[in-house]
């Protein structure tokens, strides 16, 4: 079975095409497999044999066996990510397998294992828990195997110092066990700025990527790989003066984001006792070029990014930098972000109705408009927030049928029976279906509902007048009372 | 005397043009005054007289009989300025004076007096004190003697809720006091967004402007006015539903500058322990339209709004509307800034020539480049920082001779016998005159030069590196060392 795992292998790579591995098949991973397959030269010639490599078990089987019948690992509104692979397998440049054997003939390997820090306390993200060992062990397969010649880049978030101070060492000392030259390791650092929904695959091949190369050897080799499927043009590249500098760009920018949208959450509070409208506020502010970035008000933070980089920031900084500081503002934006769903609680508090002991929908939930993505959704701690009193909880997405972090069953329409019963309703993401909604519908898929929570900037202000018309209550967090 | 002068405001007004009157000839008043003086109708008729009434007292004198000699009351590189002054001295449509009387023939007040909020403890910005009492006195001079047809549109940065809640009511009982009816009070909020630097009387007019009434009427009179004054066809305008959002519009834009500058500092310090140039991140970062906004490393941040607007807010929420809560993370945004030229400080402290026990020169004084304005000028805390030690700390800054706060000569050229034994300098300010240093200048001016410390990303990297290679230690803020 190995056997015959390292011969479809070798098979695979008897061509004249660069040998990419892609270490780790996951939502980075699967758009940069589909990528990597698709580049080209200026002739039309494609470039690579493109390789998915993620552990073995019967866990993960169904990632290989999705990319080797063709089909995406990864569901996803991108219809071009599903062609991508089809087009792939049918070219024969694609492949995926649990089997080491693959980083041999790999020229080069780009990492896209998750690298996860976790969070003990809910509130107090400075306690988190983190450590290098089972992603070292994946660095330990790639430096068994690859020869002297390949160039590793890792994409994956990292704290940073990494790349430079833990996985560089970590793989000298593998070339020394294998008496190989360590001089001549090749390692880079680059990080996508993937965003899943309907551009999902475009986001790696059309968009600005920032990188750097532990010498100025690997750095070349890196910048020539991105050029190969990277729409340069358009996109120019960033190479970084070191990889701690590349590593610190990813973290610093999505702790920028998170820092906005905590900043912007004392704001919807003070907005909301000054009976202010901070939409209308943030539009005035956002005519002024210097401020287009500020945030809008919301339910809350989610996703695999924003919810956790700047503790992976602040690991680098105190642990593999030994900073006597800590990133403190960041990690407060974190806490703030986490708690951010408490605040629609508190508004369903305030509802004139006992919104607490009612039978509650809530629309959306996904960390993300127009997508099916449940990874730290915000919708999870309003949904244990309601689950605690009284509340009978139903929930809607049209992008998720289960929730399994929750599991619990999702309704993907409206027209449901359980919206029978139904009096409070709560827009928790704003995606497209709810976003055209309109009063009819809602009364239709809502016969008993007596209030309307928009927690998301999810319903124009026409829809909301025709609800408060009809008699029915509505709450827009960062809205004024009934606007 | 009184009379003579009742008498010149009554000849003055004598004509068809509509009379507006601004309150406090300041930085934003005196702007005001010029632009107002300046707005004509399509035909090019002069609109207005423009009246800048200040308090009486010699203590004041002096900005009225500038104005009144046709000479700007602010120093300013705006030429223009200076020019519509002049002009509109010859004209005949500007006056100022210290007579009420001026209020009662007014049409349209524009309230532009400060009102301070103080930090009583350096760090602890939370520990605040703040009054309405001599705002109010000022605005009782107006209620006093408008009359009921009078628009007065609050110009000041006051806290949120302050137009209606305060101003309104303290106007009310005004005119009831005068028994005339209260419901003819015609009240707006709107804030400036005025820039010191060349383009000074143009931020005024050619930018956008948000604005409130307090009813209808109000507003529809506010608008009327900026119309007639602002390039609103370039610049549209903003009308806010309630003075409550207008007046929270201008601080939260103020405390999401100042919180985005204070979040950039932690960075700073990691970037520092990292060895990573941050600069060059923030520019891989900006490639991003959504993160363009992200803020670069400093010495500080000064000037009459980013340093207190925040605390105004606060005042607003938790004494105006009784909020539980404060805006803790735009207060600690502020603290963070009032001692962040801590962090320049620590950096002479790493410099390997004794920098603390050193002849100190600190190049630039203002808080802002290619201005002469020294309000709350960052440079003030490392002056004080420096001055507690043993250096002997020498000031330069081309528009500033004399230092009020510190009661300081200023030097205004290198070419200063001060700097023969100047063995630090620190770039504090990003004037157009440091920036363009050459290392030549640099050697003729302090021929004992050992170390350069450039705290605001002021010289370039060629000087930079012209530097080191002469042997003087270079020390950038921000940056790798001899970077």
């Amino acid at each position: 079975m190995i056997t015959n795992e390292i011969q479809r292998i070798d098979n695979f790579v008897d061509n004249d095409r660069t040998n990419v591995v892609i270490q780790g098949i996951g939502f980075v991973g699967a758009a940069m497999l589909a990528a990597i397959s698709n580049a080209t030269d200026q002739a039309g010639n494609y470039l690579y044999n493109a390789i998915g490599v993620d552990l073995c078990g019967d866990e993960h089987s169904w990632k290989i066996d999705s990319v080797n019948t063709g089909m995406s690992p990864i569901q996803s509104s991108d219809a071009s990510l599903d062609a991508a692979y089809r087009e792939a397998k049918s070219r024969g440049n694609l492949l995926a397998t649990c089997n080491e054997f693959a980083y041999s003939v790999a020229d080069i390997v780009v990492v896209d294992m998750n690298l996860d820090i976790n969070k003990n306390t809910l509130g107090d993200a400075a306690d988190y828990s983190f450590t290098f060992d089972s992603y070292l062990k994946g660095i330990r397969a790639i430096g068994d195997h690859i020869s002297p010649e390949t160039l590793v880049i890792i994409e994956s978030t990292v704290p940073p110092g990494s790349t430079e101070n833990v996985i560089y060492p970590f793989l000298k000392g593998i070339f020394e066990e294998r008496n190989l030259e360590d001089s001549s390791i090749s390692l880079a650092h680059s990080y996508e700025r993937v965003m899943p929904g309907e551009g999902y695959l475009s986001s790696i091949t059309n968009y600005y990527r920032v990188f750097a190369g532990i010498d100025e050897n690997s750095a070349e080799k890196a910048e020539r790989f991105f050029e190969s499927f990277i729409n340069v043009s358009d996109y120019p590249l960033t190479r970084l003066h070191s990889t701690n500098a590349s590593e610190m760009a990813k973290v610093l920018e999505n702790s920028y984001r998170a820092m906005n949208i905590a900043f912007m959450q004392e704001w919807t509070e003070f907005a909301d006792v000054a009976g202010v409208n901070l939409f209308d506020v943030i539009d005035a502010i956002r005519m002024r070029p210097t401020h287009k970035n500020i945030m809008a008000p919301g339910l809350g933070v989610g996703g695999y990014c924003l919810t956790k980089d700047a503790l992976l920031a602040d690991y680098g900084y105190r642990n593999i930098f030994k900073g006597e500081k800590s990133l403190s503002m960041s990690i407060e934006a974190i806490n703030i972000n986490d708690m951010m769903p408490q605040f629609t609680y508190k508004l369903l508090h305030e509802a004139n109705i006992d919104a607490l002991n009612a039978n509650i929908a809530i629309l959306g939930v996904s960390y993300l408009n127009d997508v099916g993505d449940t990874r730290y959704t915000p919708t999870g701690l309003l949904f244990d927030l309601l689950s605690e009193g009284n509340s009978n909880v139903h929930l809607y997405d049209p992008y998720i049928k289960f929730w399994e972090e929750k599991d619990k069953v999702v309704n993907t329409t409206l027209h449901s029976k359980s919206g029978l019963d139904v009096e409070v309703i709560i827009f928790a993401v704003s995606h497209k279906e709810y976003r055209e909604i309109t009063l009819e519908q809602l009364q239709v898929a809502f016969p008993s509902l007596k209030c309307v929570v928009d927690a998301n900037n999810v319903i124009n202000s026409r829809v909301a007048k025709s609800i408060v018309s009809s008699g029915v209550q509505f709450i827009g967090l960062g809205k004024t009372k009934n606007s």
